[in-house]
C-alpha cells in the first residue's frame, strides 16, 4: 500500500450533483481555490429531477447559462386540473397559468438534470480555466475537524481522506429490466442498502490511491444518504407516508387532450396522476400506486414494482382516455416521506446542502431547485471568507437562512402530497375525501412558493432588518424608500437603459454571480441642482480614501473588485451625459481600458423593448431616489437614503473585512 | 510526384468565409453530401466585417445560433449625427434609432467575424455529425465543366483539381508593424499582388498532394479576388473612387460623449469619421484620409499609410474632443470602389457568391450580410436539386434574384459613400458641399435597405408573382388575402401560441432552415361550421394519395419531409382541441412517436408574453383565413384561398419533382 499524498485546498466540495456543481460554479466565478469530488464515475444520463423554478433560471442567468436552459427546455405554461364529475368520469375542471404572471422574467420549465449538469460543467470550465473540474470515482473515507483551529482565518482545520475508486466500483449498478429500460431504483428511497458503505468496504480490500486533503471549508452535497452528514453524526428527521408513487418518462400515444400540459388528475377511485410534459416529445407521469402498500416495517417491497404495474395504474386513472407507449426512457418508484437535517453545519467549517439536509417527494418539482439554491446561498459566503474579503461571522447566516427554507419545503410538500394522494371528496359531506377546491387553492398558493421567489431571509449581519421591535419603525421608514425591493428578498428585475449606448437591459442581468456586493444608487433626477448636490456628496464620501468602498478593496485591485456601484437615474437619457453629469466614481477610469461605460443606467423608454418603468416598479421616488445594497446572490440587503452614508458604512463594516 | 486521387461529391464549396460557411450550413442541415475547402490554414482572428443586419440574425436563428450572436454582440441602438455648426465646431445635430422600430424581432448588432465563423463551424459540425468540415490549406488549381452533361440530373459535370498546401504556404502573411498590430492590408483592396497565383507557383515547385473532385455543383465563395471567378473567365465591373479611408479597432480614451453610439461625424474641413462601438470596450473608427490620394494609376501608395497617420486624421476630425488609445486590435486602409460580377453562374453548375461577385466599401456594414444572404438564397436550391427533390430549373432564380440585390447594394454604397466622404455644405448656396439634410435623409432611407428586409424577389418558378400585366389583377386579389405577407418578401414574424401546450412562439422560429417548403394554413375561425368545412375539404385534398404533398415526398419518408404544413387558427385556444378539431394531416401521426403536437398554432393572448395579434399583423381575415407558401429561405412564395387548391398544386408542380 502506497503512502497517501497530502494536499491543501481552500474549499473541498463532496458530491457533483446540481447542488455541488452550484458551489463549484461560485468558486470558479470568484477565483477561489477549490476541488470537487464525486464517487460516481459518470454524470447521470436520464431520469432524475427536472423542474426548474423561475428563481433557478434567474440564478442560471447570473452564472451565464440561463439562455441555454431556456432554449432547450420544455416550457410549462398552463396547469390543467382534472377531477371526477358526478358520473365519476374525469373531466377538465380548471386551467391556471403554471407560473404566476408578472413574477419573473422567466417561467417554470422542464429539462433533464443531465443537461443542467452539462451547463454547470461547461460554465465551471470556462470560468476556472479548467482548474476546477469534477474528480470522479473519488470517495471520502474520513473527515476530521480540528476544533482548536476553526476560528483561525489562516488555518486548514478540516482533514478529509479521499480514495480513488476503480472504474468498476464507481459505476452505479442499474437494474436492467426485460424492457431494457434503465430504472432509477438505485437512487430512489425504496432502496435499503447503503452502497457507499459497500463501496468503501470493497475499496479497503485493494490498494487504491488515497490522499489526505487539508481544507479550509468542506461542503457536503452528497445526497439523501450523505456520507458527509453521517461523518458529522448529523441526522435527517421526519417520516415516510404510506403513499407509493411510480414515475415513468415515456413518449405517449394517447387521445387525452392535455398531454402536453402539466396536469393534476384525481380519479374517482383509482388514485391520482400528474402529467409533466418534457422535451423531445417525452412526458413524465407521476402515478399513484394504490395496489402497492408498505409492509409491517413501513417499507414497500420494491420487487413487486414493475413498469407494467405502474403503467396499468396510469391507464386506469386516465380512463376513459386511452394511453400507450412504445418508448420508455426511465422509470422508478418512491415512497413519499419528508425529512430535514438536524444541523446544516459543523463549526461553520463543514456544511451540508441539498438532499443531504432535506428530502421529500419529487412531484412538487422543488428538490433540485432548493438544493441548488442552498449552495447559491452558501457558495459566495464561503468564497469571500476564504479570500479574506468577508468576515467569518457571515457563515452562520447559511443555517439560519436555509434551514427555514428546508422546513417550509417539507411543510409544503407534506400538505401538497396529502392533498394529491388523497381520494377526491364525493361532495361537501365527504369529510374523508379531499376537497377539490382546497386542492386548487393549495396549488395556487403553492405556485408562489414553487417559483422560488417567496424566499424572505431574516435579519443577520448581511440582511439589515430589525432584530427587535425597537428598530422596527426606523426600518419601515427606510423600506418605504423602495417598496418594490423588500429587504431579505431577491432583487426584482425591470428594464433600464445603459446611459452610454441606450441598450435596454433587464437590471438583474447586471447582477452577475461574481462574488461582488453591489450598491445600487437610485440617483433620482440628477438634473435638479439640489438632487445633483446630494449625488455629488454621496459620491464624494464614497470616493474618500477612508470610505468603506476603498477599505473593502484589497490594495492593487480595481475599485469595483469587491463592491460594484451601479446607478439608475430618472432624468431623460437624451438630456444627460455620462461624463458630464455623473461623478467619476460612478464610471471609474481604468488606466488601460478607459472609462467604464457599463455602470450607469437610466429609467427611460427604449426604442424596441418598451418601457421598464423601473422607479415605479421598484417603488422609488423619481426625484430623491435612494440607495440599495444587493448581496452577491441578488438578495436585497439594505435600503436607505443617499444621506444615510454612515448607516451604509456600518452595514459593510459588519460583514466585510475593512482595511485599517 | 504521386498520382492524384479521384473522388465524387454532390457539392463542392470553395472558400470558408461567412458566405461559404452559409452554403455548407445548408448542406449540413439538409443532409447533402458536400465538401468545403479554403486555401488559408486558419480562420480569421481579428478585424474584418462585423455589422449584422436584422435579416442576418433572423437567418442565424433559422439555423439555430441567432441567440449566440445576440448574446455576445454589441447592440447598436442609436445613431448620432455630428456636423459643424456656424462656428465650424462639430456638434450633435440628430439622433435616430439604428434599426427602424418594429421591423424585426432583432436589431442590428456588431460582432467580430471570427465569432460568426465559429458559430457556423459549430453548427455545421452539429448538424452534419462532422461529415462536413472545412478542409484548410487546400487550393483549387483547375476547374472544368462538361457542357454536354450539365442538364443530366445524375451527372457530376464539374471537375476540380485540388492541391493541399504546406502549412507555410497556407498562412497569409500579415505585415507586422512597429506597433505589433496586425494590419489587414493583405486583404484590403490596396494590395496589388495576387497571392493566390503566388501560392500556386510555389505549390507547383514541390510535390503536394493533389485530388481530382467530380462534383454535381460548385459554389465559389472565394472573395474579391475569387479564383473560381477567374477560372470561369468572369469579371467584376465597376470603378474605384478617389476616397481613401482608414479603419482602426481601438479601446479609446476620450471625452467625446457618444463614443458608445454609432456616429456619423462630418467635420468642417478635416473629413469624415464613423464610430462603430464594438464588444469588449472596443470601438471601430472609419476615418477619411484626406491627405492620402491616389497616384496617376488611380491607386494609393500603401506604404504611406500607417496607424499614426490614420489616427491623427481621426483626432483632427473629432477636435475639440480628445481621443487617444493604448490598445489597437487591428487596422487597415482601403480605397472606395464598387464592382459587380458580370455573371453569377456557369450552366447553373458553378455559382459565385459574396465578394466574388460584388465588392464595395465596408462602412455601410453590408458586405458580409449580403454575401451570407447570397448563399442563404442559393444553398437550399442546390441542395434540393442535388437530392432530386426540386427541379433544376429553380437554379436560374439565383442569378435573377441576387444580381439585382448586388446592384442595389452597389448603388446604395455609391450614394452613401459620396455623401459621407463629401465636405459638408456651408449653407444652402454651397452647391459643391453635401447637404446635411440630404445626408440624414439618405441615412434614414438607407436604414431600411441596411436591415436586409427590403429584399423583394421578382417572379420565377418559385415566386408566384405575375410575369405580365394580364395576371396582375388576379394576383392583387390573392395578395389582398394576406396584406402583411407580400409575395417575394421574407415571412414577417409575430407571436402565436402552440395549440397543444400554450407556449408562445415567434412564428418565424418555426420556419427552421432545414430545406423544407412550408404551407401555412391560416385556418380562420374553425369553430364556425362553414369554415370548418373549408378546412376539412382543404385537408382532404392535401391528404389524398395523388396530392402534391404525397407526390413530392419520396417513398418511405415522413409526410412532412419535403413540405411541412403549419396551421394558425383564430378561434380561442381554450375552446379548441388539437385532436378533436383539426384533421390528422395537420398533426400527422408518427408510428413510433405519436401525434405531432408542434404544427398547429393559435392567434391568441399569452399569459406572459402579450398578444402577437398575428391575423391582424399578417393582414389575414380572421374568419376565412388563407393559405401561404413559404420557401425554405423564409420568403413568401404564394398566397391564395383555401379553395385555390389546384393553383397551389400548380405552384409545387412548377418547382418540385412530383412522383407519378
Amino acid at each position: 500500500m502506497t503512502e497517501p499524498t497530502e494536499s491543501k485546498t481552500d474549499v473541498l466540495i463532496i458530491g457533483a450533483g446540481p447542488s455541488g456543481l452550484m458551489a463549484a460554479a461560485w468558486m470558479a466565478h470568484m477565483g477561489v481555490k477549490a476541488r470537487i469530488v464525486d464517487k460516481r464515475n459518470t454524470k447521470i444520463f436520464s431520469g432524475q429531477a427536472d423542474g426548474l423554478q423561475c428563481r433557478s433560471l434567474e440564478i442560471f442567468d447570473s452564472l451565464g447559462f440561463g439562455d441555454r436552459a431556456w432554449k432547450e427546455a420544455h416550457h410549462m405554461i398552463e396547469i390543467c386540473m382534472w377531477n371526477p364529475g358526478q358520473d365519476g368520469v374525469i373531466r377538465r375542471s380548471d386551467r391556471i397559468p403554471d407560473t404566476i404572471v408578472g413574477l419573473s422574467r422567466f417561467q417554470q420549465i422542464v429539462l433533464h438534470q443531465g443537461r443542467i449538469e452539462r451547463f454547470f460543467l461547461d460554465n465551471i470550465k470556462k470560468y476556472s480555466g479548467d482548474t476546477i473540474h469534477v474528480e470522479r470515482g473519488v470517495l471520502p473515507e474520513s473527515l476530521e475537524i480540528d476544533a482548536d483551529k476553526v476560528d483561525d482565518d489562516e488555518a486548514y482545520p478540516v482533514t478529509v481522506k479521499l480514495r480513488t475508486l476503480s472504474a468498476e466500483e464507481a459505476t452505479p449498478q442499474q437494474q436492467i429490466t426485460g424492457s431494457k429500460v434503465a430504472d432509477g431504483l438505485f437512487r430512489s428511497n425504496l432502496i435499503n442498502e447503503d452502497d457507499e458503505a459497500d463501496l468503501i468496504k470493497k475499496s479497503a480490500a485493494r490498494a487504491g490511491a488515497t490522499e489526505i486533503v487539508h481544507a479550509k471549508y468542506v461542503i457536503g452535497c452528497d445526497g439523501a444518504r450523505s456520507w458527509t452528514r453521517r461523518a458529522l453524526g448529523f441526522e435527517l428527521v421526519g417520516e415516510a407516508t404510506d403513499f407509493i408513487w411510480g414515475v415513468m418518462d415515456i413518449i405517449p400515444f394517447t387521445d387525452f387532450p392535455d398531454i402536453r400540459m402539466r396536469c393534476a388528475i384525481h380519479s374517482a377511485k383509482n388514485g391520482s396522476l400528474m402529467v409533466i410534459p418534457r422535451e423531445n416529445k417525452m412526458v413524465r407521469l407521476y402515478i399513484q400506486l394504490k395496489e402497492v402498500t408498505p409492509d409491517a416495517s413501513g417499507r414497500a417491497d420494491r420487487s413487486k414494482i414493475t413498469p407494467d404495474i405502474i403503467f396499468s395504474a396510469a391507464q386506469k386513472i386516465l380512463a376513459p382516455y386511452k394511453i400507450d407507449y412504445e418508448y420508455c426512457d426511465w422509470w422508478t418508484a418512491y415512497q413519499i416521506g419528508q425529512r430535514v437535517g438536524t444541523s446544516f453545519d459543523a463549526h461553520n467549517r463543514v456544511f451540508l446542502a441539498g438532499d443531504a439536509v432535506h428530502t421529500h417527494s419529487p412531484k412538487a418539482g422543488q428538490g433540485m431547485n432548493v438544493s441548488m439554491q442552498d449552495c447559491y446561498n452558501l457558495g459566495w459566503k464561503v468564497g469571500l471568507v476564504a479570500q479574506g474579503i468577508a468576515k467569518r461571522s457571515i457563515l452562520s447566516s447559511y443555517q439560519s437562512e436555509r434551514r427555514q427554507i428546508a422546513q417550509d419545503l417539507i411543510d409544503f410538500d407534506h400538505k401538497f402530497s396529502r392533498l394529491f394522494s388523497g381520494r377526491p371528496a364525493k361532495d361537501v359531506m365527504d369529510a374523508e375525501g379531499v376537497s377539490m377546491e382546497e386542492f386548487k387553492d393549495a396549488f395556487l398558493k403553492g405556485n408562489m412558493f414553487a417559483s422560488g421567489l417567496s424566499v424572505n431571509y431574516g435579519p443577520s449581519t448581511i440582511v439589515a432588518k430589525p432584530g427587535d421591535a425597537a428598530e422596527q419603525e426606523d426600518f419601515e421608514k427606510k423600506q418605504a424608500l423602495a417598496t418594490g425591493l423588500p429587504v431579505g428578498m431577491r432583487f426584482n428585475s425591470f428594464k433600464v437603459l445603459n446611459q452610454a449606448d441606450a441598450r435596454p437591459w433587464h437590471f438583474q442581468e447586471r447582477l452577475k454571480a461574481d462574488g461582488r456586493f453591489r450598491v445600487v444608487l437610485f440617483a433620482g433626477d440628477i438634473l435638479k441642482p439640489e438632487q445633483k448636490a446630494r449625488v455629488d456628496k454621496f459620491c464624494e464620501l464614497l470616493d474618500a480614501p477612508a470610505s468603506f468602498l476603498h477599505r473593502a478593496t484589497p490594495e492593487g485591485q480595481a475599485i469595483d473588485g469587491v463592491i460594484e456601484v451601479l446607478t439608475i437615474h430618472s432624468s431623460k437619457r437624451v438630456d444627460t451625459e455620462l461624463l458630464r453629469d455623473f461623478p467619476a466614481i460612478l464610471h471609474p477610469l481604468d488606466p488601460h481600458r478607459g472609462w467604464d461605460y457599463d455602470k450607469v443606467f437610466v429609467d427611460d423608454v427604449s426604442y424596441h423593448e418598451g418601457y421598464g418603468d423601473a422607479y415605479k416598479n421598484y417603488g422609488v421616488d423619481r426625484e430623491r431616489g435612494c440607495v440599495v445594497v444587493v448581496r452577491p446572490d441578488q438578495y436585497v440587503a439594505w435600503v436607505g437614503e443617499l444621506d444615510d452614508f454612515e448607516h451604509l458604512e456600518r452595514y459593510f463594516a459588519g460583514c466585510l473585512v475593512l482595511r485599517a
